[in-house]
């Protein structure tokens, strides 16, 4: 076992530094996000950063780095008000990680890496067709966070679409049966082997897989 | 596909409407945080909330729900400023899901999950043994949520162990081969199988796996 104190990763060259704390945290959600601005122009961008925040009300916090490639994300949302989040998986996952370059404010990432807009219901922001999985997202506040400059959205959920068979009779919903992937630091991607649901946890009770 | 819209969901019992709602943001990050209360009395409890914050300072972000199980954890955190965080593998998940039962002040689930505390160096809360990857976190700032009473807190990292071998020559850590294993919705656990890394994306280049 080796111990990395603080001022040795400190002294990590950037990108080396970006990539090691980037792990830490463990394994990451990978989602598309996607923004149409006032004049019509669609954007989409990859994010690790959705984390659920809540089940009553239906909130979900991103936190946005304004200063890389989000950025377009981030304006049009201060916009519109509106996004989707799109659940990547295993066939998209390349066209999807596509979406982190840095392209002109005039291209959008749907055509550029080929994934197609849907427009749903209502909805402004345009879903990705490829997607199995996919939230209507609503801006509630967004919380900066002075540290280091980056931005902690609080959206609620508007809508879900999701293949009628992985919702389950009490909730549950099978994500890895629509092959959604997950994120470790910021490139490498993984399928997941699921192991099973446990049940509610008591003391008196060891812990049994229900499924 | 199915469309489900807020009001339908938010009709959902609330037990099935949390296994749900937690299904949506995608695979979490699955941790133990080790504290240590002022009268030397341990605690240990999972967590899915982790999530990276950013690398420069070395920031994590963990959304408390201060009613439920962690509620210990939180109280302790607040008394000593610290805490760890560990991975947890695939071979001690139900030691893991079992720290969520609701064990009274005085037992440490250390000892009722059958998890073995370590001090490591000189920090004060208590690390799992059995997990590869382990982080000495100290609170930096408690960021109330209003929208729902969660307690997003903001913490820095102190210092990383982990196995010599997971770690790459570009910083990038292998957590995979550390077995550790990630989480969806409230009770589902799952290991991962990578399918690669990808390249620094550019405009101007197609992608490729770069391992």
């Amino acid at each position: 076992m080796e111990y990395i104190d603080k001022s040795t990763f400190q002294a990590f060259e950037n990108r080396k530094r970006a990539r090691f704390i980037n792990s830490l945290s463990g394994f990451k959600s990978a989602n598309l996000i996607g923004t149409k601005d006032q004049n019509g122009l669609s954007n989409l961008s990859i994010i690790s950063s959705a984390v659920h925040l809540g089940a009553s009300p239906a909130l979900i916090g991103i936190i946005f780095r304004p200063d890389v490639s989000p950025r377009h994300t981030l304006e049009n949302i201060r916009q519109t008000k509106v996004c989707t989040l799109n659940h990547v998986n295993e066939s998209i996952i390349k066209k999807a990680h596509q979406t982190s370059a840095r392209y002109p404010k005039d291209i959008s990432e749907f055509k550029a890496c080929d994934l197609t807009e849907q427009y749903l219901e209502d909805h402004h922001a345009p879903f990705v067709k490829e997607s199995a999985i996919k939230l209507a997202l609503r801006l509630v506040r967004e919380v900066p966070i002075e540290e280091n400059g980056t931005q902690f959205l609080i959206m609620s959920i508007e809508g879900v679409y999701l293949p009628k068979e992985i919702l389950q009779e009490d909730g549950f919903v099978n994500i890895e049966m629509a092959q959604t992937i997950c994120v470790s630091g910021l490139d490498s991607y993984h399928t997941t082997e699921k192991k099973g649901r446990l049940n509610y946890a008591k003391p008196d009770k060891s812990p049994f897989y229900i499924t």
